[in-house]
């Protein structure tokens, strides 16, 4: 997001400047058809719109998503995604099927049946060097600048197998960081079967879904996994690792 | 939930037994009509469906909700709710203009003209006495005794101005474990202006928009606020307490 950008949002946040986490509601539409809003920090939208598409199975490569403004409007900020002709129809076929299909990937959804409607291919965890994990969280509060100055922010951070930090996003929602942070590593094209996904929260189905959806192999959280998301991971081939603190983590899938 | 249903759940969920927080999809139906499906903790499961729905605007009061019927699924639980005549039929009329409105309060929504259109009360805020919140503070991890057992569950307690606890819900999602609370003191009847809610989670819109929904008019929260948060508690009168760690709180509104 340009610095122009985050000025014209100032005037919709009075507290922007008072060290407090900002989250406004952000609505993505989708050549001009409204899809979804969630409640999100206004940062690195660009990457969010791209991760959170991707996730939700809207485009099938970046190269569909034709652009994004991101547009203030008096409630919160709009993302106006252009994307081509063939992924526009593809989602107004799924409108019909699914309506209300938003957000984590679950609570838009009105019925069991719809739940699991959208499964990722299985994936392949890269082999993590001796003390990987050590490092990545050693390196991840300085790759959260937004939290340590306001607390409660989710970081997301992408690293290699031997622990290098090398992208980290953040946001209000943990399910907003991801998206932000594979949304990022799209844009770049990065190779996302040589690293793994580290992030600051507890480890739930949408975000086992999330990183499967988006090819990579091993998610490692810093707090407590759910059942579902064990159950998810060992489905999918997902290596899941939770409790990541220092000089210890456990393996559940 | 009686120990019935509980079993009954056990096969949906291989790792109930392993000390990990279950999660489950559960779907709530309002006279046989799908409304929503949301993640969460499978317990205290009437008092979620109450709590739920009074806070979406649902019922105005407890008494509309006639009867809920907890039945196992091969995907989670539904949650099927019974209505008067009078409640369905307002749900009718919701359902036509606002499609797929559902969990958080927010993310179901389509487009940003959707968001706040469901709007509380101003509510009072209850005084509190003198290390109300150290006190309430202190009870709470006794009062949370599945997170104890597995981790990563919130806590919502309601607790007296004196900062004596009272009542206490958990659930994987901080808003479920909110809807748990206040729909337990709804089906008790409990005076909401007398008390606090304590949550063990950042202060997020959706947190103050539930309390005050209930017509609680304060809330103590142990991590950070957001802005959303803030503005909206001024808007609502509703005192706002987040950062409460032992001996010390903010006020931010």
């Amino acid at each position: 997001m340009s610095q122009d950008a985050l000025q014209a949002l100032r005037p919709l946040n009075a507290l922007a400047d008072e060290d407090v986490a900002v989250e406004l509601p952000v609505a993505l539409t989708v050549n001009g058809v409204s899809q979804a809003v969630m409640l999100a920090s206004p940062t690195d939208l660009q990457d969010f719109a791209l991760g959170f598409g991707l996730a939700e199975g809207w485009f099938t490569s970046r190269h569909e998503l034709l652009g994004v403004e991101i547009e203030p409007r008096p409630e919160g900020i709009e993302l106006a995604l252009t994307v081509t002709a063939a992924c526009e129809q593809r989602l107004r076929a799924r409108r019909r099927t699914l309506a209300g299909r938003t957000g984590c990937g679950l609570c838009g959804l009105e019925s069991l049946a719809q739940f699991g409607a959208l499964q990722p291919a299985a994936v392949t965890a890269p082999v993590l060097a001796a003390g990987a994990l050590d490092r990545a969280l050693a390196a991840l509060p300085t790759a959260q600048p937004l939290n340590a100055r306001c607390g409660g922010l989710h970081g997301a951070a992408w690293c290699r197998p031997s622990g290098e930090l090398v992208l980290a996003r953040e946001d209000i929602g943990r399910h907003n960081a991801l998206d932000k942070l594979t949304g990022a590593l799209a844009r770049r094209d990065a190779d996302l079967r040589d690293g793994f996904v580290l992030m600051s929260s507890r480890a739930s189905y949408e975000l086992v879904h999330k990183t499967a959806m988006a090819g990579i192999g091993l998610l490692a959280c810093m707090s407590a996994p759910s059942s579902l998301a064990i159950e998810t991971a060992r489905r999918l081939r997902l290596q899941l690792w939770a409790f990541v603190r220092e000089g210890r983590a456990t393996r559940y899938a």
